[in-house]
C-alpha cells in the first residue's frame, strides 16, 4: 500500500537508499523447483550498472547480488527469494546545497513535503539506483517464463533526445553503451558529448517488446496486461510516457486500418501491440516510453530552499547526463515482472491448461 | 486480482456486462458523514451516457442510478456504497454473426483465447458501457475530494483523428457533444459525418487534468501518482498511449528546459505535469490519452471464425464511431478515483496534516 | 481495506444493511465454465434464512438470489457474479429507543465511535443478515470445490448454552431446526422454550468440517490455512473463539499424543484438525467455533445514551434467541470460501498438478 | 498472496529460513518523523531468543538486528524498514533422518507435498525462528502506538501442559523465563524437568492483551479486529486455537451475563475483550491462545519416509520441550502489529480525529 511492493502473485517488496549500507528486494510467489542461482541474475544487473561507459554515472558499483533465502540445493523452495545488493560507493560529500535546497524537476520537493523528512544522500529513494533490485527481480521472472513458455523479452533505444534512432537490427544492441539498434554509433558519441560539454541533459525513448507471451493473460477490466504496463513503466524514475502498439498514432488512424485482421496464419499486423481488451493475444508485446532529461545538471537553476526563499541549485556529483541509456535492461525486467504476475493470475483462475483454438493464430 | 476492482483504499468493484440485467459497482472505503444522494451521481453520468447527439451510439439508457446501501439519511455511513443501473435497452438481435467470429480490433478474441468462453451480446463485459460504474463512483470521490480540498477535475478533447483541436477556452467544453474547448465545432461535426458516410470509425486524444490537488500525495516507488495514473487511464477502453506533463515531447527537452523552476511564489512551469518521483507537486496534474479508432465498424474486414476459418466481419448494431467522444468524463472519473486513493493513503501513513512550507509554492 | 471483500483470489465484495433495499455480493475470479444458476446458491440460502421454526427470528424473508452478471447460457464466465438479495420485510417500527441508546454485547456503540454516524434500522451493517451474501457466494465455492476435487463440506452444533450436544450421526443435521447431530431434539425444544420464555438468550458451539480437501493447500508463514479459517470464522456475527483439531485440548496434550502418526495408509488420528505448519494435510479439516449469547434481548439492561447518560434498553422486534441456531450453513460457507481461496492460490503458484507421493496418505 | 507479508498499511515481509546465511523482514508504511534505532527493537527480541534458560533451545543465536533502510540520521523517512538478523549457529549436522521422513505433527510432510521440495535444515522456512521479525516489527509498531496513543502489551503464560498457572501480578512475569504471572515458579521449573527427562512435550496457554486501544479501530464485516487478531495469533507456530474476551466460556453464558454493560464512567465487564461488531470499544484488548506440543521430540514415533514406507522418526538438535514458553513476546508482537495495522486503516477512512462521545466510556 505504501508502494514499495510490485505485484501480487509474483510479489517484489523492495527497499533501501542510495546511500545506505545495502539495497533489495524480497520476492514472494516465485514456482518452486527452478534452478536459480546468483548467475542468473548478475548478468542483468551488469548490464545496468553505472560506470560501464563515460556516458553513463562514474560512480563505482559491483552491484554484486546474494541471495539469502528461497533457495535450496540450487533450486527455489516456493519460499520467499531475499536479494541484497551492497551499497560499496558512497560519496555522500559530493551533495553540496542540495540539502536544504530542491532541485528542479526533481523529487527534492516533493519528498519534503509529503514526509517532513528525506534523505539526501544520492537522492535517497528516489534515486535511479532503487531499479537495481527490480532488475535483479525481472532476472528471476524471465528464466521462469523462458523455461515455462519461452518468453522472451529484448528492448532498444529509438531516440536519444531529438535525434531518432532508425531500427537495423536487434543484433547490434549488445556492442553499444546505448542499447541502439545501430552498427555505427558514432553520431550518439558525439550528441552525448557535446551535451556533457553543454552541462546539460537530455531524454530518450526505449522500445521494449517480449515474444512467446500466452494468448489470455491479463484481466479485462482493471489489472489489463496494458493497464499494468503502463503502470509499471511510467513508475521507472523519469518516465513520462508510455505507448502500447501503435501508441498515439492510433489517434489518427481509421479503424479499417488500425485493427489488426486474423488470418489462419495469425494476425495480419499488429497494431494491438499484442493486447487486445487488456488480453494478450499472443503477438509481441510492444511497447515505448518517454524518459525526461535528468534533472541533476551542472548548470546552475532558479529554485528555493527549505524556507522557501530563493536561490540556485548546482548539481555535482556522478550523474547520468541521459537516464535512459541505462533504461532499457531496466524497462525489459518490468515489463517481464507484468507477465509473470499475469501468467500466475491466469493459472489461478483458468488453470494450466490454455482453451485451444485450432490452429492458433500467432503474429506474421 | 481478477480485475475488477479498482483502488484499495477507494476500493470500487465493478460488475455486469453490456445485456445482462444491470451493470453497477461497490465502493467500500468512503469517508462517513458526506451527504450523498442519486443527483450527485446522476450529472457525470449523464455526461457520458449514449444517445446525446448523433455521432454517438444511438443505444437509448437513461443510465439512471440508483443508491442500494452505505446511505442513511442522506449521509455515506462508511459502509460499502452499493450503485445499480439498470440495462434497459439490450437489442441482442443486432449483433449477427459475431457469435461465431473475431472482430479485427477487438477482444472477442482474446477473451474467448482466454476463458473459452465468451458473452458476445454487446461486446458482454468488454464493452465500454462498463465505464458508466466508473464514472458514477468517480462522482462520489469528486464530491469529497471537491469539499475536503478543493479539488476540482475537467477534460477536453484535444484532437480528432487527424484533426488537432485548438485550446480556446474551457468554457465551451459542456456546449458541445464533443468536449471541445471550441467556440464552433462545426468542422468536427462535418469530420464525423464524413466518415460515419465512409462507414469507418476514428480515434481521439484527450486531455484532463485537476488543480488544487494536495501536495505530497502519491507512494515513491511503484504506486507513484503517475504510474497510477497512468494504469487507471491505459484501463479506459480502446486507450493505447498516456502522457504526464510535457509527456513524449520531454524525449527532445533539454534538462535546462524540462525542468520546473521553483521561486517563492511557486513553480515557474509545468512540464512535470503535477508529479515529480511520483508524489504530487500541487501544480495541476495534466495528462493526455490516446484513444484508437472504434473496432466495431460497417466495412467488411478480414477475420477467422471459431474454427479458424476464413471470413469476414461486418459489425452491424450500434456503435461509436470515435469511442473519443465520450471519453472525457470517462477520464475525469478515473483520475479522481486515483487521486481519491492517494488522499486515503496519505492520511493512513502521514495523517491528516500536511506537512508546510511557507510559503506552499502551486502553481504560477 | 475497508473490510467488506473477503478473499483475493476468489474475492467476494459484500454491501448492504439490514433495512436497506437490497443486500449483495461481487464475486470476482470463479474459473470459468462451470454450470450455475439461482437454483444452485439458493439451497443454503433456505438453510439459512429466518423464519424456518419458532426458536429464530420470525422475520419474514424468502431470500430469493438474483444472479446480475458473470454468466451467460447457464455457465460462468469468469467475469464478475453479482448476486442480489432483495431486502422485502423491513419492519423498522420495532427498533424503539435503541436509535439513542446503545445496546450492551452490541455494534451500536462502536460503530457509532468509528463512523459518527450509524445505520440503526435492524442493526444496519452489523446485521447478522449480511451473512446471507455469503452464504449465496460460499454456494458458488462448494459447487467448484465438489466438481473439481470432491471436496464437501458439512457442519453440526455439538453445544447450545450449557447444555452438549452428542454426536450421534451427521445424517440427522438436515432433519431438525438445529443442525443438531441428534435423532431425537426434544430436551433443544425444551431448552429453546424456557430461554425464550425468560427473555433471555444463550450461545452455541458449532463444528464445521471439510473432507477430500487436496493436499498442499494455504501458505506457509501468514495465509496459513488455519490462519485464514481462524480469520473467516471469527468474522462471523457473535464468535470468540475458533479451534483447529484438537483445539485448546491440546494445551494438555504431549506430544507423543498430539502428533498424528503416518503411516502407508495415511494418517492414525487427527489432532491437527487438517492442518500442518498452516498447509492441508489432506486429512479432514476440523473446526470449532463458540458463539456469545445474543445480545439484543427483552430483558432491561444498564446502558448509556448518545449523551453518555444512564439508561435502560430494552431489545423489542424480532431477534434470535441463540444466533448459534442458524449459524451452521453461515459457517459451512466461510470454510468453503477459505478452502476456494487456497485452491485457486496454490494453482497460481504451483499449478494444477498436486506433488505426488505414492501411495499418498489420507485420513483413516 | 503467497503468505509472507503480514498487514497492508502496516506491511511486514519476511524472509529468510532457519539456517540459511539470514532472516528478516522488510517494514512498508511506518509513519515518518519517529526516532528508531536498533536498541528500540532489540530488546524485544532478547525476551524471544533462543538459549535464555535449560527450559528452551540450546540453539546460540544472538539475534542481533541490523536496520538497512528507512531510518535517516536517526528517525523515520516514511521509506520501507528493512531489518537483517544474521543466522550464525546453525548446525544442520544435528537432523539426522528427517531428510527423508516426516515427523508426525510437524510441516515437512505438507511442505513437501506442496513445493515437491523443502528445506529440512532446522525445519527451513517452517521454523519458529522466523518468528524472530514478527517481534522486531512488532516492537517498531509499539513504539509508534506507544508515542501516539500510549497503547501498551503485555503477556504471560496461563497454562503450561495440564498445568493451570493462577494470576497472581503482571510484576512477576518480566523476573522468569516462563513469563508466567508468578512469584515463585518452582513448580513450573519441576514440571518442565520431568517432562524433558520423559522425552516428551506439552502445549501451553498464553494470553496478550493491549490497554489503550483507541476506540473505533476495526473493520465491520470481515477485518474486524477480533477477525485480524484471530488471523495472527492462529499464524504463530503450533497454535491451535484462538479466544477473544470469554471466549469459548460464552457459549455457557446467558445474554442478560455475557453483555457488557455500559455506565458513564464506562463498561462494567469485559466479556466483549474490547471488540463489538468487530471494532475496538477503548477497553482492554484480551486474547488467549492455546499452543500445541511441539513436534520434534525424541520419543520414536511412527511415520513413513519420502517413499511412502513405515519407518520410525527420533528428532535430535535442540529444540523447545513446549514452545509455549517462549510464545509470549511473539504473540504481543502480533496483536501490536494488527493494532497498528488498523491505526493507520482507520485514519485513512475516518482521518486522525475520532468521534467523541462525553465522557468516552473506558473499562472500568
Amino acid at each position: 500500500m505504501s508502494g514499495n511492493t510490485f505485484g501480487q502473485l509474483f510479489a517484489v517488496t523492495n527497499f533501501g537508499e542510495s546511500h545506505g549500507p545495502a539495497i533489495g528486494c524480497v520476492i514472494d510467489g516465485c514456482p518452486p523447483g527452478m534452478e536459480l542461482s546468483e548467475a542468473d541474475i548478475q548478468g542483468d544487473l551488469d548490464r545496468r550498472r553505472p560506470g560501464t561507459s563515460r556516458h553513463v554515472t562514474q560512480r563505482n558499483e559491483p552491484d554484486t547480488v546474494q541471495i539469502l533465502s528461497g533457495v535450496y540445493q540450487g533450486k527455489t523452495t516456493g519460499t520467499p527469494i531475499a536479494l541484497l545488493i551492497q551499497n560499496t560507493d558512497q560519496r555522500s560529500k559530493d551533495y553540496g546545497n542540495i540539502l536544504e535546497t530542491f532541485r528542479p524537476g526533481h523529487a527534492d520537493y516533493t519528498y519534503f513535503q509529503k514526509y517532513g523528512i528525506r534523505d539526501p544522500r544520492g537522492g535517497g529513494r528516489s534515486s535511479a539506483r532503487l531499479t537495481a533490485p527490480m532488475v535483479a527481480a525481472g532476472a528471476v521472472a524471465k528464466k521462469w517464463l523462458k523455461e515455462k513458455y519461452g518468453t522472451t523479452f529484448r528492448g532498444c533505444m529509438t531516440q536519444v533526445g531529438d535525434l531518432p534512432i532508425a531500427f537495423e537490427s536487434w543484433e547490434h544492441v549488445p556492442h553499444n553503451p546505448f542499447f541502439a539498434p545501430l552498427a555505427d554509433v558514432q553520431v550518439l558519441e558525439d550528441y552525448m558529448d557535446a551535451l556533457r560539454k553543454a552541462g546539460d541533459s537530455c531524454g530518450a525513448r526505449i522500445r521494449v517488446s517480449a515474444s512467446n507471451v500466452p494468448v489470455g493473460l491479463g484481466e479485462p477490466l482493471f489489472d489489463k496486461m496494458d493497464s499494468d504496463i503502463a503502470y509499471a513503466m511510467m513508475g521507472i524514475n523519469a518516465v513520462k510516457g508510455v505507448e502500447i502498439g501503435a501508441g498515439f498514432a492510433s489517434v489518427a488512424q481509421r479503424g479499417t486500418v488500425h485493427g489488426d485482421s486474423l488470418t489462419p496464419q495469425g494476425f495480419a499486423s499488429n497494431n494491438a501491440g499484442g493486447v487486445l481488451g487488456g488480453i494478450s493475444t499472443g503477438q509481441d508485446l510492444e511497447v515505448s516510453i518517454a524518459i525526461k532529461p535528468t534533472s541533476s545538471i551542472i548548470t546552475p537553476r532558479d529554485s528555493i530552499d527549505v524556507q522557501g526563499n530563493p536561490t540556485q541549485v548546482i548539481t555535482k556529483g556522478r550523474h547520468d547526463p541521459c537516464v535512459g541509456i541505462r533504461a532499457t535492461p531496466i524497462a525489459e525486467a518490468m515489463l517481464a515482472l507484468v507477465v509473470m504476475e499475469h501468467a500466475l493470475r491466469h493459472r489461478a483462475q483458468c488453470g494450466d491448461v490454455v482453451p485451444v483454438l485450432t490452429p492458433i493464430p500467432g503474429s506474421i
